[in-house]
């Protein structure tokens, strides 16, 4: 039963106003005779630096409407954890009849990475002016992104959006160069006004129809699932590594030595295979044992 | 003995006039004093898709040179290998004296991660024109170099290379936002004739002095060291499952059902764990054996 909701992940810094546009979004989409669903993926909200979606009221109509549901992001600690649980609700939201999905982050940390290997479309919210808004937005993201929104396009503020948005379209135009495939649009949008949000879904449409017909969607789905079971064992691998506290702290040591160049990460390795039973750990020192 | 070289990471797509270019850098840097390594990086040049640098004439002057050291992409078939043995190389060369290390990589698949997981300043070499130049780029590492050249300056392409040099620092810029740090000059140059090679290694060096004052140097050369500790592991761990051909099959199988959905993610890792003695298996079939 999972499988057929749109997946839209948004990011974009706090200040940008994704809760009012996630608010006024959700809306029209309920509207519209959707089920939406809101999950948050953000790694620091287990410390104290405050939840996004900790509070519903952000959300005012949308968290009183029946037709939508609106989760906090797991509290977790860890980022696997945090997207761990964050992929199960999404396939139980899907699994619920919830046919729309919206993956809100912040944005800090590798939380765009996790929440663009759950989703099939990545819209970043940016706002004018090529002042301090990207601070904190990762290095590469705008790239990357499927769909460019300049939001707050509202009264004294629409013209500047405007400029914005052509500059944008033209940077990310060059930027992407020749390359085949999706060349992600630049909008602007208002959440406080809800102007430009018809068009924004209708690029979200767009995009679902276009990646659907070349067998892109599907081929994304499946990449993202491969991609998770091996983060998944890889994070196995390093629960099972610092589950007991002793090779814990002994872990932290070999970290240390590879940071400062004591110990070349090669043989670092080794020593973190063997203690695993894994690897033939050329060139490493015999375990310790009773002398022969 | 390592440590003391520049790193230097040079990508750019087939046809952008990287051996050219790196001939020319290199001829320059052994004239004034400096002992030079080249190294190539290029996962593919195992597959029959022709190695770059595997015929050392593409750079004649500097393969004729004592002063400078060329050494092909190693072959070994997986990215995890090839990753592994530029990296030995790299130490190696530092250890042998050479104070300029430059890494070349054709920018396929995941190459351009590993460069610059090795190196302390990543240039990306570009051509004029928004045509088709950046097919094979990999999407967002415009926006992660730390220097663009605009190649193949010269005659004719002066102007228009002047031109996008312009429209790309632009886009950089607006892309950049208000973030701290290093600010992405672009520059433009010839390999052919030699323009701009000087004005490109201030620079490189304009980098090293600043990002060494911040502190940063440093600070990311600990952090590759540590990654690159555990992507050893996770190597490792994957070599270990794979060693086997009886469970390498049976891998292959558990990977199809996950990517067509007949099996969930989590619990294909927990059966991928348990075959490696590791994790506590929550909610997995109990090991097959005897019946009780």
């Amino acid at each position: 039963h999972t499988g057929r909701a749109h997946r839209v992940g948004i990011s974009g810094v706090p200040g940008v106003g994704k809760s009012t546009f996630i608010d006024a979004l959700g809306m029209k989409l309920v509207e519209a005779g959707h089920h939406v669903a809101v999950l948050a993926v953000d790694p620091t909200s287990s410390v104290s630096r405050g939840s996004i979606l900790g509070d519903k009221t952000r959300m005012q109509r949308l968290a009183r409407d029946e037709r939508a549901f609106i989760r906090p992001s797991p509290t977790s600690g860890s980022l696997g954890g945090v997207g761990r649980k964050s992929r199960e609700t999404l396939l139980l939201c899907e699994a619920a009849g919830y046919d729309v999905v919206l993956v809100e982050t912040v944005g800090v940390g590798q939380s765009e990475t996790l929440v663009s290997e759950m989703v099939d479309v990545y819209l970043v919210l940016m706002l004018t002016g090529a002042g301090d808004e990207l601070q904190g937005i990762k290095r590469g993201i705008l790239e990357v992104a499927d769909l460019v929104a300049i939001n707050k396009a509202d009264g004294d503020n629409v013209l500047p959006a405007e400029r914005a948005q052509r500059e944008y379209a033209a940077a990310l135009h060059l930027m992407r160069g020749g390359r085949a495939g999706w060349a992600p649009p630049v909008l602007t949008c208002s959440g406080r006004t809800g102007a430009g949000l018809d068009a924004l879904w209708d690029e979200v449409l767009r995009h679902r129809s276009e990646e659907t017909a070349a067998g892109r969607l599907q081929a994304k789905r499946e990449a993202q699932q491969v991609r998770w079971l091996w983060s998944l064992v890889d994070d196995g691998v390093k629960a099972a590594l610092h589950r007991d506290p002793g090779r814990r702290a002994e872990l932290a040591a070999l970290e240390e030595d590879v940071r400062h160049g004591r110990l070349p990460a090669v043989r670092a390795a080794q020593r973190v295979l063997a203690s695993l039973g894994l690897g033939r750990a050329q060139g490493a020192e015999p375990p310790a044992g009773p002398k022969r």
